[in-house]
C-alpha cells in the first residue's frame, strides 16, 4: 500500500462502526489512509505526537471522530496545520447527539474544525477525497463519477415508480 | 492579481459583514480569491451556473455563507466535486442561529458541506487555507506561522498578568 | 386518469412510508397527482426542470417532503410561482427532526415554503386539497363531509365512554 | 374595493407591526383582504364565528398570527375548510420564539396550519398569492414579475461587488 | 356516585392511557369526577359548550390533556373561570414532548393554564385534589396520609439497603 | 386587612420585579394574602417552616416564584398540602428561562406544581384566583368580569381598525 | 469497615441502578462510603437532617443523584458546607435528560453543585476519591494508576487493529 | 503570599471579566492561589505542562473557565489526578451558551469535571473552597460564616418588606 493521505483517528474503540464508514469511503475513491485510536481524555499525550507529526508524516488531511464532550477534532486542529474533518458520534453517554456536535462545531477563530452531520463519517471521508481531488486529476475523476453514481440511484427510483407505480415500492 | 483558488459566495449582501472574515484569512495567507453574491432562492440558475463552472475555473474550494433556511452551502455542494466549507450566519431571521447551523451540517450521506461555527467566517477561510497548504509549501509555512502568532498573543497576556496582576486587565 | 393538479415529489425513495399518506389524503378528495423522487442534492438539475415546468403543467401546488438538512421544499419554491407545502420528514440521519424542521421553515422572505408537522404528509395532502377546494365546490363539499368525519370519531369515543366507562376502553 | 378575498387576523393588537407585513405583500399584489384582531383566548366566540363565515364570506384563505401559546391559527384551522396560513409571532412573553413556532406547526393529522417562518408574515401573504395565483392569471403574472424583482436586487448587489469591490459595500 | 366535581377532558382516545392515572388519583382521594373526550380540533363547538357549562355543573376545576400543538387546555381556559390544570401528553406526533410542553404552559396573560410535567396526569389529579382539599377537611386529611404513604415508601427502601446492603436491590 | 388566603414567596428580592404581578392580580380580585422572600438555597430552615405552616395559617394555595435551578415552588409543594402555583422567573443567570420552566414544571408523580409561563406571575395570581373562585361566588363573579375585560380590550382594538384603518395603529 | 468518607444518595430506589457505578468507583479507590435513599419531595425532613449532619459525621463529600426536576443536589448543598457532586439521572420522566441537567447543574451564586454528565454516576466517584486524593497520598497514586489504565485499554485498541486491521474488531 | 493551592486557568484573557469572581471568592475564604491564561487550542503544550505539573506544584484543585468549544477544562482534567472544576463561559461566539455548558459537562467515563452553572466562576471558587474546608478547619468555619451570611441577606429583605411594604422595595 502506498504511503496514507488521510489519517482516521477516534476517541473510542466503540466509535469504530461508525467511523468505518469514512475508511470504506476512501477505499472506493483508492485513496491510501491510516486507522487508529486515539483518545484526547485516555492518551493526551499520544494525540499531541500524533497531531504534530501529521504534516511531516505527509498525510493531506486528518478525520477525528468523537462523541460526547468530544474533545479530539479540536484538540488536534490546534496541533496541526492540516485540514481536520470533524465527526460528531452519537455515543452512548451523548444527549441526542448535541453534545457531540456542539463541542465539534463552535471551535474559537483561530483553529477551525471543518464539522460534518451527527455520524457522518462517510461524508468526511468524501470531504477527504474533495481536497485531494482538488489537486489530483484522478481523484476527481472518480468523484465525478461517484456524482452520476448518486444520481442514478435516484433515476432507478424514479423508473420503478413510473413503471410500477410508487404503491408497489411500499410493500 | 493571479487566479483565484477560492470561492467566496454568499445569499444576500446582508452577510457581507460576517462573510468578509474569510476574505481577510485569505488576504493573509496571500490566496488569491473571487467574492460575489449567489442567493440559492432568488437566483437558483446563477446558483448552478456557479456550482458547475467552479472546478473548470480552477478553484480548489468553495466558501459558501448564510442564514435561516441556508440551502446555499448544500446546493452549492450537489454542484460540484470541490470540497464546499459552509459558514452559518445569524441572520436577523434566525432562530437563534439553529436553523442556519443545523441546516447546513445535516446534510444527508453522499453531498458533505465542511461546516464551520456559527458566524465562523474566518474559520472558514482558514480551512481554505489549510486545504491549499496541504499541498503548496509557502502556504503552509504561513499557517505554521499564523498559529505562532495565536500563541504569542496568549503569552502576551500570561506575561502582562505576573507583571501586573489580572486585576490590572479588568480595568 | 386526468391530468395531475397536485405534484408530490421527495428527497429519497425511504421517505416513500412517510409520504405516500399525502398521496392517500388526495385519493379520498378525488384530487388528481403525480408523485416521484426528486432530489435537490444528488439530481439538482432534475430539480430545477421540475420546477420550472410545474406552472405549465397545470400543476396548483407541489408537496415536497425530505429531511435532514432538506434542501428540496425551499429550492422547488425557489423555481416555481405555486405554492409549495413542505413536509419535514424524520429521518433516519435527523437530530429528532429538529433539523427537517428548521431547514424547511425558516424560509428568508421572499420565498415561502408553507410547512407542516413533522412527517405530517397526510395534512400537507388536505392543505393541498384545501387550496383546490377555494376554488372548486366539488372539493369544498368533500373537504367539509372529511370534517363531519373528524367529529363523528369523537362522538363514537364520547358514546362509548358514555355507555362502558372509559375503563373498558383501557384494555 | 372589491370583496376581500383573504382574512389576515392576529390575536392582539401588538402583533400589528408584525402581522402588517402581509397586508403589503398582498397590496403590492393586488389582492383585496381584510384585517382584524380575533383573540382565541380573549374572544373565543368571536373566533368562532369568524371561522365559521369565512368560506360564505368568499375568503379563499385565511393567515392568522399569534405569539407564545399560539392557538388562533390551528383553532381557526379547526373552524373552516380553508387554507390557513399562520404566522408564528415572537411575542414579548414567548421563549425564543419556539412555543410559538410548535404551537402552530405541530397541528394533529386532519386539522393542518401551513405555517411560514418565525415573525414570517411577509411570506404568509406571498402563499395567499400564489393559493390565488393558481387559480388568477392576472395574479400569476404579477408572481413572475416578483421572482424577477427578488433576481434583480442580487444582480444589483453583484454588480456593485465587481464594480467597486465588496470593501466598498462594508463602509 | 355524588355530582362530579372534577372534569377530566382529553383531545383523543389515545390520550386515554396517560390521562386515566388522573382519574385513579381522584379515585383515590374518594373526589367524584366525569370524564370525556373533547377534542379542540375536532369538536370545537362541543369544546365551547364544555368550557361555558362548567361553573354552572358545579364542577370546582377541569384537567384537561392533549399532545402535539396541545390546544384544548389553553382553549377551554378561555372558555371558563374555573381553574384549568394542563396535562401535556407526549403523543406519536410529538417532536420529544417540546410542542405539547410549550403550547400548553405558555399561556398569555388573562387565561392561565396550571401544567404539570410532561405525561404528569397523576399529578393533574393531586392538584385537582389540593384546590378541593384546601376547603374541604376530610380530603385535606387524605392528602396528608398521602405524603405520610409517600414517605413510608421511601423508608421502606432505607431499610432494605440498612439490611441486606443496596446491591441486594440491584439483582 | 383580612387574614391572608394566597402566600406569594419568592427566592430572592430580584425577583420582586416579576413576582409582584401576582400581587397585583389578587389586589385586583380583593383577595388578601402575605407576600415575603423565602429562599430555598439560602433559608432552607425558613422554607421547611414557611411550608409546614401554611395549611394551620389558614393560607388555600402558594404561589413560589424562582430562576435558575429554581427549587422554591418545588420543596414547598414537598411540604404542604396546599395547592403550589410554580412561577418561572428568567433570572439573570439563567439560560434562556429553560433552566427555570424544566426545574419547576417536571416534578416527579405525587408532588405537583402547578406551573405558569416563563415570567407568568400575574398568571399565577389568577389561578389563585380561580382556585378561591370555585367556592367564593363573589371572587367568581369578579373573575367573569375580569373574563368581559379581556374581550373588551379586543373588541376596543378590532373598533379602531375599523374606524380608522390599521395602518392608523402602526404609527 | 471504616468511618465513611463519602455519602452517596439518591432520590429514589430506581436511581439506584445508575448511581451504584459511584460505589464501584469508590470501592475501586478503597474509599469507604454510605449508600441510602434520600428524596428531596417525599422525605424532605430526612433531607434537612442528613445534609445537616455531614459534616460532623466526617464525610468528606456527598454525591448526590436525582432525575427530572431534580432538587436533592441543590437543597443538600444549601444544608451543608462540604462540596456536592450532583448526578443528572435520565428518569423515566424526563424531557431526554434536560430537566435533570438544568435543575442540578444551574445553582445560583452562593450555592454549587459540581454537575457531571447526565448519567455520569461513575465520574462523580471519581471526583469524590480525587478530592480525598488531593490530601491522601495513597488515594492520590491509586488515581494515578487508573490513569494509566485507561491509557492502557487504548493501547490494547491500537495494536489490536495494528495486528489484525481495523476490520477483524467490527465483526 | 503562601503557596497556592488553586489553579484557576482560562482559555482566554476575554474570559477574565466572568473568572476574576472565583479569585475574589478564594481571597474571600483566604485560600492562596494562582491565575494564568492557558489556552487549549492556541497553546497545547503550555495546557499539557501546566495539567502534568499541578499535582507536583501542591495544587489541591484547578479551576478551569472557556467558552464556544470549550475544551480547556476537560483536557487538564486528562492531564492530572486533581479534581478539575469547569466555567461554561457564555462568549460572545457561543450559541447561547449551550455549546461551552455541553463540551465541559459531558465528559466520558473516566476523566470528570466538576461543572457548574453558566457564568458561574463565583461558585467555582466556593467549590474549591469546600474541597479545602473538608479538610481545613479554619476553612470550614469560614464557609460556615458565609452561609449565614447568604441567610442574612435574605432576612433583611423580609425585615424590609415586613417594615415597608414590598411595594417600597420596587421603586
Amino acid at each position: 500500500m502506498s504511503k496514507p493521505l488521510v489519517g482516521i483517528i477516534m476517541g473510542s474503540q466503540s466509535d469504530l462502526k461508525i467511523m468505518s464508514a469514512a475508511a470504506d469511503m476512501l477505499d472506493k475513491f483508492g485513496i491510501p489512509f491510516e486507522l487508529t485510536i486515539v483518545s484526547a481524555h485516555r492518551t493526551p499525550e499520544r494525540m499531541v505526537e500524533y497531531g504534530q507529526a501529521a504534516v511531516d508524516k505527509g498525510l493531506k488531511c486528518i478525520i477525528a471522530g468523537a462523541g460526547g464532550a468530544a474533545h479530539l477534532p479540536g484538540m488536534v486542529a490546534a496541533l496541526t496545520t492540516l485540514p481536520v474533518i470533524g465527526v460528531p458520534v452519537k455515543s452512548s453517554n451523548s444527549i441526542d447527539g448535541w453534545d457531540s456536535v456542539l463541542s465539534i462545531l463552535q471551535m474559537p477563530s483561530g483553529v477551525p474544525v471543518a464539522t460534518v452531520a451527527l455520524d457522518g463519517a462517510a461524508n468526511a471521508g468524501i470531504i477527504a477525497a474533495q481536497i485531494i481531488g482538488a489537486f489530483d486529476a484522478a481523484v476527481q475523476k472518480k468523484l465525478q463519477a461517484y456524482k452520476i453514481e448518486l444520481k442514478t440511484k435516484v433515476e432507478e427510483s424514479v423508473e420503478a415508480i413510473d413503471k410500477n407505480g410508487f404503491r408497489s415500492l411500499l410493500k
